[in-house]
């Protein structure tokens, strides 16, 4: 068997605010053959995720940041394409997490051979994978839908949200998802069967979101942050449940233009209205995962829950949809078709 | 018998930041005679508590504030004097929602009789009453504290916190308690057993309480905000709990400076360290008033838990004790003995 040149995106240089291209690099590297206990994988599909933002930061927070000149993380679906391994035949797929690369050595530890039952193997990146279990522990331990209420739910054609919406229909709820031009609020509507979806774009964007909820908000599922948290925030009734899942709209360190006293506010409408804020990542709820694939795999084969992916070609074109998908750009789950060379 | 003049402390006019002794009003009303199924009276204690100063405000809370020109409202513990009702006997001690009113007739509904077993009458104000149910229901239902966690609590000389605080002792915490000036501090530690008291006037009030809580913080008490807050939110371990109960610094409507993006910062921190915050009503929990007054009695009984009040002459004395309370001149809980004549 040749030699297998490894490509990898690395972190270059620490982005100030928003990512630019060239705080990414590219590098080749030589793997060595594969020995006894290993297999050697290709990589076929790489997933962008928000979350990664923060790893590029040299600054605390619930996971290491990335060293400069280190692999970019991530999560991967890859192929056995050489395998020393009891466990894992040619041609298997596994969900690992791999990083930004073409092909990468494992002994087995922390890959999971992917059930292909219910869709194919790239859902696992996506509502199959860690931003599904994501939405539907959070939606269903934190926000704890009840029949009839409002489910309010940020960034929701992304892969988190569209799939919080999804499954707060299915809970008899009302879903009002908040998303980022035209295209994709009709997406939400017409495809996914919300009750209604409020452009963040908007000038007139918090009076739309009060006017779709005449009846106040019960859950309210936080991607985003920022003016769309400070829209929300006055529509929140007694009781409501807030499950904080994500922030995108401050990762880049450039918080939206915070109203005077918004902290203040925030604190008063907790107060005042018995309101639940409860952060959360997704490795809390990891227990559940066998549970989540039953049943959000059977929504999948039922027809109930539909998803949608955002497909970058080649490994090189990373970067770029990884910036992309930190403006909204993406619709669908962004994932990148990495294509590496299998032999 | 003679006819009875009620005196009553009316809102005069609405305050602009906090509350000056103009905004008040004091006026005399005769009271009628009882009819049959009433009692007439006389208003021993008044309490005196941070979220009357909500109510003078003409903004949505939860519950509605009060008229100008109306009597201000408040809990307080009465003394029957005359009686045309089968269930209550001259010489009885009520609590009762009256205001702050020396004398006033009621037909029964909403008067409790006290329980004299534990502790004086006019501890049905603190911690036999409203503010100790919400240091027990907050601490233990929403705080959840265990044994050999760090619970930090603000304002805590005060009814609520100085509760919470030594039920957190009961159960086995390490108890930090915020206050207000060294005199206070030293009852927390020396009186009620606290680990530590910070005082919050202090310059270095941040790195003190960062000190006093080498393992972080697992429950955080809220009563205050503000600077208080933004010097907790550092300290605040992975899966902590923060019963957000009242926010002292920002009821008068001019909240502590924030620093730039302290918004940002506490979803941040609710984010990355799954952080749950949640607003409370003591109401929530009046259905557990049996049980705490149980548990909590027989802890004053048996000397573990000690309180403290801070008491003011006259109900013309009410309104400049209730803005020294909210300027945390009291020590202990507020209370104003009316001295209503009897007869």
């Amino acid at each position: 068997m040749t030699k297998i040149k490894s490509e990898r995106v690395i972190l270059a240089a620490r982005p100030n605010g928003a990512p630019r291209p060239n705080n990414f690099g590219i590098e080749d590297v030589d793997l060595p053959e594969i020995e006894d206990g290993e297999v050697l994988l290709a990589t076929r599909y790489l997933s962008l995720d928000p979350y990664m933002r923060g790893r590029m930061d040299d600054r605390k927070s619930y996971s290491a940041p990335t060293a400069v000149g280190g692999v970019m993380e991530g999560e991967t679906v890859a192929r056995v394409i050489a395998s020393r391994h009891p466990d894992f035949a040619v041609g298997d797929h596994v969900a690992a997490y791999l990083g930004w690369v073409s092909h990468a050595i494992s002994n087995g530890t922390g890959l999971v051979k992917l059930d292909e039952r219910f869709a194919p193997p790239s859902t696992a990146l996506g509502v199959l994978g860690m931003p599904g279990l994501t939405a539907y522990a959070g939606l269903l331990e934190i926000g704890k839908p009840k029949e009839g209420e409002t489910v309010v739910v940020a960034a929701g054609a992304g892969p988190v949200g569209s799939l919080v919406g999804q499954i707060a229909k299915i809970k008899g709820c009302r879903v009002v998802g908040i998303a980022g031009g035209a295209e994709k609020c009709a997406y939400l509507v017409d495809e996914l069967g919300f009750d209604a979806a409020i452009d963040h774009r908007s000038p007139r964007f918090a009076d739309e979101l009060a006017t779709a909820c005449p009846d106040g908000v019960d859950v309210y599922f936080e991607l985003v942050g920022g003016a769309v948290w400070q829209a929300v925030l006055p529509l929140l009734n007694e009781f409501a449940r807030v499950p904080v899942c994500g922030l995108v709209a401050q990762y880049n360190g450039l918080a939206a233009a915070e109203k005077p006293h918004f902290l203040a506010a925030t604190l008063g409408t907790i107060l005042t209205r018995s309101v639940t804020m409860r952060g959360f990542i997704v490795r809390e709820f990891w227990h559940q995962r066998s549970q989540f694939l039953e049943e959000v795999g059977g929504w999948i084969a039922d027809g109930r829950v539909k998803f949608r992916e955002d497909v970058t070609q080649g490994l090189a074109n990373a970067p770029e949809a990884f910036i992309g998908m930190l403006e909204g750009r993406n619709f669908g789950k962004a994932i990148v078709e990495v294509g590496a060379p299998v032999a």
